[in-house]
């Protein structure tokens, strides 16, 4: 295996493909697009599955699953829906052996299909709020696929709810945005920052559409989850109605939600480096490997056991055809925190030498104080990429006033930027920088002024998030 | 709701259909066949999913995910595997609004998907075995649906694993049957036969299938789960082959196996009665539900919490617009094994009554007792169950010796009977009593004679069993 990658400051996109498969994360698919999630990228896609399901779970929605084939007729009753994904649609027109009377799309998400059923189950005030989620894989026809970021087929959640009104639908909106600004830091430790989309970046058929984008280490920005507030849209086109107390007939407001496989390609841009993957703690496959050094494997497996029951994921790399520096370099590319290193000098010692991932230095350490020790230093390495991507993220934003300022900024991370709100004003920027209207900060100080392009009066009332995007 | 169901003794079918929908585990999907697992059913996959991925994992087996959408040309490279499949198939035309050069199968299993990286993966004997599980959705087109049973699309995980020889893959073959046997007895409460198929039953491309198989309250047998040792068929069409430490180019030997939400039906039909759904503790979503009766629903709640940090999965049904009696009985209907009814003078006493499923006795326990009590009568319950489904197997399993005796068998139960083993003697089995061989029992005792139909001497040196199946 050739286990060098492309540096990130020569080749960033370059870095990524390459890291990806040589991390064994994932492998190309033959159908256009797709891709096969490999043991250690899926583990990861666990982990986090794990985190964001318990807290689904802890604020009271229940887990379903809808079919993946969905009546073409389904997309049609929204106008906004079908006009948004019909370009992106996979289409089952035959099917045990014979030509469908309908087609099937392949489900590009699942607000159709949960509509028609939520009419179904809903009657009265009292089945509301009805709090639903979907673990399942979706397919959207991609034409510039790339791995974990943009798939043909991807996995995800999808949360769907009904309310009786519009504040109950958009208190569910921000839940569900909280939920994923929490996993996103406290989990992937990548600080993300949590807004609102503007309109032209709004999701099909959304009356409100909420984001948390983060900063990759090429300054882009990663739309890592959304969240949406439909009005009555799909209330309407579905027919989920219900009951109030007084005995009148009134339409649901719902809200959708979703966060994809696309988390762990922010993971690795936004933590990684030239050396490779650099994991959280939380989300590492393996937090610790111990690669044992001439004949130490036994004592570094009994070890592994004292590390295990302290809680600690750990993988002994016994590969004897190994040389020790290459299997070193093998867990820097793949982004393992701790690797301990133990030879039969170590052992006579009671000691094994230590190296986090992301510093020179090696330590010695005495074997029985690592199941006390390593969860402390777990913790100390998740702490330390949220705050180093905080910093870097801090750093890469800038507060403009001036269209040169905005432009500067863009190249390299993140304007914050007064904006008269105009599509047209947004594509002219968008054409000159590549850079789209991120967010508008939930967290933004009111500020108002005149637009950093075309000197109109700004809207919002606060400053938008710009940047170049995946 | 209009709660009661048609008796199982009255119209089997007609029970299990009204069942399921009326406990609320599923709902039909509107493309054919398809179906909508509701909570109340997802959660039970959920909780039996934790126990298989737990044991998959503990036995060396890692998690991976693979394309939906597989070329057409895959499965055609293993003739029977495509023979098998091609009448099942939803096949993709279009995608991205243009007709696709290559039509897409929706996968109905991954064997040809995952052999094709195998093959790319597997290079030196030091790579083997390969261990993957897989968490999915499949479509097969279903002519007959039912739900669980038999359904358009359905979740399952599907194990594969590659081997360098015959005696490593017929290992594996084995330990996964032996995992599907202990969760469908120790989880589910389904005392299962676990048996070798006859070559007509076997999986499509398979040289040995194994499963294991249900008696249900009707008599029927449901295959529950199936592991199949595919020789080096797999490796042969897809070329997954390594380098022996001999310097020498080697064919693997691949295995298969899967476990499906059929497991939802077989325990269904296992376990329910006239009144409705008995679940077995531990998969049951709520394994006590409490009642409050007139103005206790604070206190209720108070000892749910208590409950629950005692390990149990607790409801409160406090709904103020429905009767003690209904709530009662729709309980009875959705399985739940233990409900505790609290009235203000059961409260006065400090005490509650508790009734089990499957009994009209009720008795006042205190209140103090129950963090401790429940767990313990919780597992009785289990206990029970499997007691009870056993006792039912066995009473309905038949020795028989003479043709007469194997179609008394065969119409309330099953029979044990020696059989030539000639697929031409199966086929008039089959039309004369519906029953087909389910499987050949690995516990059975040696014994060989004459066959039970024809007369001619036996095959596989032990008894077959023979039973209607789903
Ligand atoms: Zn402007
Ligand atoms: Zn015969």
């Amino acid at each position: 295996m050739n286990r060098g990658v492309t540096p990130q400051s020569e080749d960033f996109s370059a870095w990524y493909n390459e890291l990806v498969a040589k991390a064994q994360l994932v492998d190309r698919g033959p159908a256009k697009g797709t891709m096969v999630i490999r043991p250690y990228g899926y583990r990861l896609w666990e982990l986090l599955q794990a985190e964001l399901d318990r807290r689904i779970k802890d604020t009271g929605h229940e887990n379903a699953y809808f079919p993946l084939l969905i009546p073409e007729s389904y997309l049609q009753r929204e106008a906004e829906h079908v006009e948004g994904f019909a370009p992106e649609l996979a289409v089952v027109t035959h099917a045990g052996g014979k030509e469908l009377e309908e087609p099937l799309v392949v489900r590009p998400t699942s607000e159709t299909i949960i509509g028609e059923m939520m009419a179904k189950w809903i009657s009265s005030h009292r089945d509301l709020p009805l709090l639903l989620n979907q673990w399942a894989n979706v397919v959207r026809w991609e034409m510039r696929p790339r791995m974990f970021l943009r798939t043909t087929e991807f996995l995800w959640q999808e949360g769907h709810t009904a309310h009786a009104d519009e504040a109950d639908a958009m208190r569910e909106t921000m839940l569900a945005l909280g939920l994923y600004e929490e996993v996103a830091r406290d989990i992937a430790a990548i600080p993300v920052v949590a807004g609102e989309k503007t309109p032209g970046e709004r999701f099909a058929g959304a009356v409100r559409t909420y984001t948390i984008e983060g900063m990759m280490r090429d300054g882009k920005a990663l739309q890592c989850g959304t969240s949406h507030y439909m009005g009555a849209n799909f209330a309407r086109a579905f027919d989920i109605g219900y009951t109030a107390a007084s005995g009148q007939r009134q339409l649901c407001h719902t809200t959708s939600w979703g966060m994809t496989t696309r988390m762990i390609g922010a993971v690795i841009m936004t933590h990684g480096d030239d050396k490779g993957l650099v994991l959280p703690p939380r989300l590492a496959p393996y937090q610790v490997v111990i690669v044992p050094i001439r004949d130490t494997a036994p004592a570094c497996h009994e070890l592994a056991v004292r590390l295990r029951a302290a809680g600690v994921r750990v993988h002994v790399d016994d590969r004897p055809q190994l040389s020790p520096g290459f299997r070193f370099n093998e867990w820097e590319l793949r982004g393992v925190p701790i690797r301990l290193e133990v030879g039969p000098r170590d052992l006579e010692s009671g000691t094994a030498v230590l190296a986090r991932r992301l510093s020179d230095a090696k330590e010695s350490v005495p074997l029985d104080s690592l199941p006390s020790a390593l969860p402390v230093i777990l913790e100390e390495f998740q702490e330390l990429l949220l705050r180093r991507a905080t910093g870097f993220r801090d750093e890469h934003t800038i507060t403009v006033g001036t269209w040169e300022a905005f432009a500067a900024a863009v190249s390299t991370g993140w304007a914050l930027a007064l904006h008269c709100g105009r599509p047209s004003c947004e594509d002219v920027i968008k054409t000159e920088t590549a850079a789209t209207p991120r967010c508008i900060p939930l967290a933004g100080p009111e500020e108002s002024g005149t637009c950093v392009r075309c000197d109109q009066p700004s809207a919002y009332g606060k400053r938008v998030i710009f940047g170049r995007a995946y």
